[in-house]
This record gives C-alpha cells, structure tokens and sequence, in this order.
C-alpha cells in the first residue's frame, strides 16, 4: 500500500489540491477498497473479455449488419402517432390503449394553472416538513400551465406537474447539484433530453429537488441539508435522487425524474414506498445532466405505481442523437406472465436482509406464482464483487470529471471528497480490470437470464436510514449507509441491467419495504409488467405516508 | 516523480512480475514519457469532450434513431451480389466494374495450384535474403489450392495467394506474434474474420510473416531476429507489418494483412514502396487478431496500388457479429477530384522530414492539383501531442492485455517489456485524461475537415531505417526510431481517422518515400481514389526492389 503522503503527494500531481485532512481520508478510502481490488486483481483475466469495451457491447445486443426489421420495435422513436403512442407496445398489461389511460388519468380535468398551482402549495408544504426541494419553479411553472391552457387538443400529459432531481437542466434554471460550488450556477441554456421529451407532451417541471451533492455527496449536503422521509421525518429520504422521491411520496406530484449511479433512484424509491426504474444503461439518454459517472448513470424514472413508470419509460426512451451512447435496439420483447421464470438467487444477494424486507419479496414471488409464474434456479456468485468494484469504477470516473472544478474542491461536501478522492489514484490496470469484470459478471447474468425472464431480490437490506448518523437497521443490528445499501442495486449499474424497485408493504417499523426486479438488457417490459400485475392484485403501492401533501 | 523503487513496488502489488533491469527500463521509460503527460494534465478538460465514451462516438457518426437509407451504402455487407461486389461504389475510379477488373488482373490465368506453388517458391528465395517469414503454409495452400480447381464458375479472389502477419489467426495454423512464449503455440481453431473473409472469395494464404513481438517489440525480435528491407538489405522492412511488407514488396505476393496500432501498416508501406492503408477504427474486425491496444488497433491490407488495396477494403470492411467495436456506419460518398480541397499542414507534422520525403508529398499534391484539386488551408495544432499521448494509450492498454502473461515476461522481447511496462503504473486518471484528448483532437480534425476533403503530410520523415540500430537519417541527422516514426501515423491510430501511405519514388539512397493521405472517418473512398489517380499518371508504384521474387 502507498503511504498517505505518497498517494497525497501523487494526487497533486495528478492536478488536484486536497489538504492535509482530505488527503488523510482519501488514504483511509483508498486503503478500505483496497482488499476487493486485489481480490479482482488474483482473478485471472478472460481473453474473450479482456477488451473492456465487451461491456458496452453487452448493452448493443448482438452486433448485425442489419436494420431492425419493420416488426421489432425500433428504439427510437419508440412513440410515434398522433399522441405520440402509436408505436409502443408490450410496456403496459392493457397495450398502448393502457398506457392512454394511465395518461388521461395523469392528466385529470383540472385546468393546467390549477394542477401546477395545487402541485407547488402542496410541494412548498411538504418541504416546510422535509427539506425536498432546491428551488420552486412558480413563475416558468405558471406560464407553462397559461401556454397549456391555451392550446386545442390536449397532449399526452398536458398540464401535468413534476419533479425534477437537482442535477438534470430545465432551461433558464440553474442546477446547483446541491453544491456550494454552484449555488450561483447560471440558468441553463436548454433542458436535459428527459425533461424535455416530457414538455414536448405537455407536462411541466415545478421543482428542483433536494439531492445528495453531486448525487454522491452525503446525506448531509452542506448546501442544503437534509432531506427527511415522509414515512418518518426523523429518518433520511434515501439518495442521491432525494428530494424527489420525497415530493412524490408525498403526492405533491404525481411522478419525478432521478438519476442512478449505485442505486439513487431504487433506493429512495424503495425507502419512500415508490416504484422507480433504472432502465438499461443508455436507454434514457442522459444529454443536459450533470456527469458523474459514464459507464454506471441512468437516468430514471419515481412513480406511485408501475404503469405511470411504464407510460415514462415509453416518452423518454431512445437515442437523442447527441448522448454519445445511447444504443439503436430494439426493447425486448416482454417474457409471457403465464409461465414467467423467476430467479430468486441466495448468497450475498440476500444474506444481510431485514425479515420485513424478506417478507416482501416472498409475497411479490408468490402473487407471481398465483398468476403462472415459475421459481427457477439461478445464482450470480460474483454478485459479491459488484459493490466494491462498482464504487471502483464510479469513484474513478467521478475523479475524471470532477478534475474540472480540482481546486475547488474544498468547498465541496466533505463527503463528496471523501468518495470520490479515492478515485484519483486508481491505477488504469485496476480501472481497466474492473471494466473487465463488468463484462464477467455480465456473461455471468446471460447464464441466468437464459433459464431465467427476471431475478427477485431484496432492493436494499432494510428500511429507510435514520438521520443524523444514516446507519440502517438489519433485524435489530446497525449496518453503515454505505455498506449495507446498494448491495442489490450495484449490480444493475456495472452491468447495464436494467431493475425496477417494487413496493411491497410497511415494515413493523411504519417505513416502507421493497423488491427489485432485474431485467436483462432491454427487457424492461417484463420487469413493468409483473409489476403492474402484483400492483393489480396487492394495494402496497397506494399506501400514503403520514406525511403527504 | 515515483522513484524506480516505488514504481517496482506499484507494479508487483498491480500484479506484474519485474526483475531488476526491467523495473530500471520502466522507471525510465515513465520518466520520458513523464512531460508530455504532465503537459496534458494541465490543459483544461472541456466539457462537452469529458466523457471519454465521446472517442467512439465520432467513429460513429451522428446518433440517430433511422437505419441507413437504402440510396446509402449499407456498412455491411458492403459487398453484395453474385461475385460479391455488387453493391460497392466509390472506391475505385473505375466504378464496380474497375474492382471487378482489379480481381481480374490478380487471378490471372495459372491454376490455382501453380499461383500458389510460385508464391511460395518466391517467398522461399526472398525470406533467405530478407528473413521475412516465420511460416510456411505448403501444405494448408496446396489444399486449398486443389480445392479451388475443383471448383466450377471462379470467386473474385479465386486461387490469389496472400501473406498474413503473424499475429493474425489462419485457422489450424499457430499464431506466434514473433514471440518466445508463442514459439509452441496451439494451432488456431478458427481464421481471423478478415483472412476467413478473403478466403471466402477463394483467396489462399500461403505465409505467417515476421513482425515484431505483440507488434509492439523492437525490430530483433528473440524468436526470429530482423526482418530486411527488399530495397536494401542493410535496413530493417519496418513495423511492426514488417514481414508482410517485405514478401509484398519482394513481389512474391501480390497483397497481404497488417495491423497498424501507431503506424505498423504505413510504415513498412511507406518504407517498402508499398500502398497501405489503416482504416477507420472500427471499420474492419478485429476478430482472431492478436489484440495489443483497443483504442488504436485496426487491422489494414498492403499491396503494391491503391486499386488492389480498394478491393480489399471493399471485401474486409464491414460488422462482424463478434468484434464488439464495429460501428455499422454507411461509407462516407467519395468527393469529387475535380475541385478536391486538399490541406497540407504545417508545423509538428512536416518539420522533422528529408528533403526527398518532402518532395515526393510535394508531387503527389501537384498530381492532384493537375487533375483539378486545390489546396486549401489547413492546421493541426494539437498534432504534435498525438504521438506521446497515443503511445500511453496504446502501453496502458497493452499492460492492461498482457497481464494474462504477466509472470512471462521474462521471456518476452526486453524492448516489449520496456515500452508496455511504462503502461503498467499509468494512472486511470491520465488514461482518462488521455481518452478525453482523444476527442479533443478528432474535434480539431473536424475543424480541418469542414474545409478539407483530404490531409497530405509525410507518412514518416524518412526512409527504411538502417540495421541493427534503426535509426533514422533526415537530411544526414540521425534520429532514433521511436521519436521519428510515427510522428504523423499516430494521429490516425489516436483519433481512428483513416490514412493511408503512398509511394511517391525513391530517394537518392535508393529506398522508397511515402505520402499519407488523412480522411475523416469513414472516408477511405476520397483517399482511395486518389491514390489511383496519382498512380495512374505516375509509376513510382510500379518500381520493384533489388530483391525480389
């Protein structure tokens, strides 16, 4: 191991000025990872996926001359029609005359100034109790909501109120990424892809959410602070995508954009009793949001329930012609519910996981079971190595881009340094194994996804964190954040796999509980539509929390 | 700076096997490289080049949701039709049919068992003068051979012999990559994409030619020593398609297939009065070839006129289903020669060149200029950073590869160890940085090529390095090899632009100079093109060495 004043003396001159006390915690980061990348380091390398772009592929599906043929549904535009509708299909249990519904329902019949109007009274109540929001967007909110009230024929989601994560651009808005380093930011000159799909059909961002800084920061952000949880305000709303799981929870708004680097949109989804997508990496193109980490950030969708999520996924998928990796393939077609394998791997997967937790994932296998699915075997022993190798990757991508603002950085969030300094020193032969592993682990899932449609796991071990300290509550016995929460949800963000986070009921805690469906590369459809049919059968989904708007 | 004794110790805990001397070599090789890298550390990352991902995205080109049009070609198969041609346009002057002409003129009129005998009794006098082939293929020729008499209506490339370096699979044939840890290789289960592709069209390889070990190794390889140049014995053929070069030049072969990861395709092109291109990166696969830098590597055909090198490319180029870096992008339409806007820049790329060099770049830019091109301004100014920055690409990405061996690098070439150990210690965060350069200049060719259709510089200052020190003369200096050669190739290997070298004569010491002609991606027709046209009124393509078959 490098001393602390070796690697602190390699950090400058790498380009970045930390103190003696960052340099201090950096040394401890570092040495804390060390154990798993030697581990991975002893682990022979394949020659099949010693290219570490194998990982990327994963996500492109067999490499062909060909054009998607008429019948698959091409990716982009995945909506086409008049309402934007006509091409998708497989997303919802009802087809696309489903995913109608579920948007006339969005849309209700108030008049889009009252809906807005309502959204930010009640936002601005719930946050006097939860600290959710960054900035309210009264005055853009309101002229949207005149404009929409003016047109003729209504658009998909016409009028409707949303909530948007602190780190992904609404046009003349400044992002501030909960950073003290951005409080000033400049408006920004063009909404992020996702937001703007989302207002080309009519609905409209009234918030900018609460988030941890940089969507890795602490759940302390200095700028800001907390965010407290509708369930129990003396517990943590989960992160990073915070504030805006709060305000949906809530029912401020009935949906919200997120982003999910280790688990930030599952996690809060799971913490405040939302279903929330991680789609398949490079699925959502993720052009206006502010990078953190290339090759494990997704954007994604919080909702009550499934079909909202569904309906979401459908507007924002698809190339955007500027996200350099956004892949032109098709979504897979969703796997028959009548017959569904459903893979429920043990080990590492599973073995730190709240009996609460446990409970809810056995109820969701078995309203899937009712309705003809199958328990088949199917196990990812390198699901252990995911969590750490994960931050590997995140930590060192983070340190990259965040060598823009290295002479700033003691005005960031001693928790961000603390993460992502770790990043700076990482050898490229550690980084490039670590981009080796994620193409293991991925052939590693293509063998259980070939006797398997989806996996069942706990979406994290426990329910929502308890403020100040964060730890989380295992069967009675405290675990740290960091440790214990994105043990499942990693996974899904090293390989690409897209998972969707179920709510399964209300602890003996009062706190929300959840599953997590994971999907291979594309297969969202299936992950959506066993959802919708446990969200048919079971009524965790519309639970309120004792906080709502 | 690390000492020797801290890089040591980072290398053994990275998982990397140095004794002594080899840790001594490292420590200098890192300290060279050292101000160029601390150079590019400082330069400020922008923001819209941050994600390294964006390098491949310019080998893509524009993301969109369409398949290519049917009035585009498709980038596969860009060959179609009952000989395999049909839908191929732009590459040849002389349209489809000029390709058809070109194979023609290769099959000749001998059966197939005598091409091949006479290409091997060639290769067999030539490799005694020059030491140009590490294998013979008799008997695997002479059977394919049969079979290509047996055979009723003749393919395009019906009975041709070719030569294939040796680190590129031919099926049931060891693959050595000219090392001592290869030397008892296992046979090849299956031939490299591109020789299965020429084999398909009834080509028939009849050799596995030198090179220099991994193609990264000094020109004395252990396992078979220096292979000599045709024109004159007492210089090395050049690298690392050195072998290759030499049996095409020699004239036992009429083409061969190279790889080219810093200008091993060009160079021996260049230096034995050879036509070579490198392709867009991406553009033809990798499949079955020894892999030593992903970023960089692309595999590229040789052969004495560009029209035989534009048959080829029409018959390699194209997706796979397996090389997970192939872009399925159309060609981009040849320009017009007539009004051809040609830049020729200035400063790093020309400054260091021999009088005879600069004259032959000078002939070929009259040639077109004759036929109706202008030269139109042009500069690369970042030029002069491509090559260190793409040599810590390619030393990182082959440390990265070659810790398969890691604990046999004893036995390796000491000039690989010393150029691929420097990339063992290479932090993630220069790689990255590196990467991020990457696009940085393709931003800047794009500039260029807003106003250019083509870019003419010198291939390499000089001609053929003499044995055994390979250094090169410009102008009476000496300049080592390593600082000389690849000054103008590397920027198509970092950047993924196509270049291809073109003999221009031959110098007053008898050995031949080269132009390369730089095109953006995909766009091998414009270059192809005019290097025929060039050839069609010059003959310096024409001339044969004094050692020839």
């Amino acid at each position: 191991m490098s001393s602390p004043e070796e690697l602190g003396a390699l950090a400058a001159r790498l380009g970045y000025t930390l103190d003696p006390a960052q340099v201090k915690d950096m040394a401890e980061a570092v040495a804390a990872a060390e154990p798993a990348t030697a581990a991975l380091r002893d682990l022979p390398v394949r020659p099949e996926t010693a290219d570490p772009f194998r990982g990327e592929a994963w996500l492109r599906g067999p490499v062909s001359g060909t054009c998607p043929s008429s019948g698959t549904s091409p990716a982009r535009p995945l909506v086409t029609g008049e309402d934007g509708l006509g091409g998708v299909d497989g997303l919802s249990l009802d087809g696309v005359e489903g995913l109608r519904a579920t948007a006339a329902r969005l849309r209700g019949t108030a008049p889009a100034g009252e809906r807005v109007a309502a959204a930010l009274a009640g936002l601005e109540r719930v946050h006097a109790e939860l600290n959710c929001t960054i900035r309210f967007l009264h005055e853009r909110a309101a002229d949207r909501a005149a404009e929409s009230e003016r047109r003729g024929t209504p658009r998909l989601l016409e009028g409707v109120p949303f909530a948007v994560k602190d780190v992904i651009d609404v046009e003349g808005v400044p992002t501030t990424a909960a950073s003290r380093t951005r409080a000033d930011a400049p408006p920004a000159a063009a909404s992020a892809s996702v937001v703007a799909r989302l207002e080309a059909h009519g609905a409209i961002p009234v918030s900018k959410d609460a988030t941890t800084e940089f969507a890795v920061g602490g759940p302390h952000p200095p700028l800001t602070g907390a965010c407290r949880n509708p369930w129990d305000p003396g517990r943590w709303a989960g992160g990073s995508s915070t504030g805006t799981a709060a305000a949906v929870a809530a029912g401020a708004v009935p949906f919200g954009l997120g982003t999910d680097v280790g688990g930030s949109v599952r996690l809060p989804a799971a913490w405040c009793g939302l279903t929330g997508l991680k789609p398949t990496a490079g699925a959502i193109p993720r052009t206006g949001v502010v990078p953190l980490s290339w090759t494990t950030e997704t954007v994604g969708p919080l909702a009550r329930d499934a079909r909202t999520v569904a309906l979401l996924f459908a507007l924002l998928r698809g190339p955007d012609g500027v996200d350099p990796r956004m892949p032109d393939v098709p979504l897979r077609p969703p796997a028959d519910l009548r017959g569904l394998r459903v893979a429920l791997p043990g080990g590492y997967l599973t073995e730190l996981c709240d009996s609460a937790v446990r409970g809810g994932v056995a109820e969701l296998a078995d309203v899937l079971v009712d309705a003809g699915a199958e328990i088949v075997p199917g196990e990812i022993p390198s699901a252990e190595r995911a969590l750490p190798i994960g931050y590997e990757i995140v930590f060192t991508e983070a340190a990259a881009l965040h060598r823009i603002d290295a002479a700033r950085w003691d005005s960031y969030d001693p928790v961000t340094v603390r993460r992502i300094s770790q990043g700076i020193t990482t050898p490229a032969s550690d980084y490039l194994r670590a981009l080796q592993f994620r193409a293991e682990l991925q052939a590693e899932l293509d063998g259980v996804f070939a006797g398997a449609d989806l996996v069942l796991v706990p979406t994290t071990p426990a329910t929502a964190p308890r403020l100040p300290d964060c730890t989380v509550t295992v069967d009675g016995e405290r675990y740290p954040l960091y440790a214990a929460q994105s043990r499942a949800t990693m996974l899904g963000n090293l390989t690409g796999a897209p998972g969707l986070a179920v709510p399964t009921g209300v602890a003996p805690d009062g706190c929300p509980v959840s599953a997590l469906l994971i999907a291979p590369p594309h297969g969202e459809a299936t992950a959506l539509r066993a959802a919708q049919l446990f969200q048919d059968r079971t009524d965790h989904h519309l639970r309120t929390p004792p906080i709502s708007a």
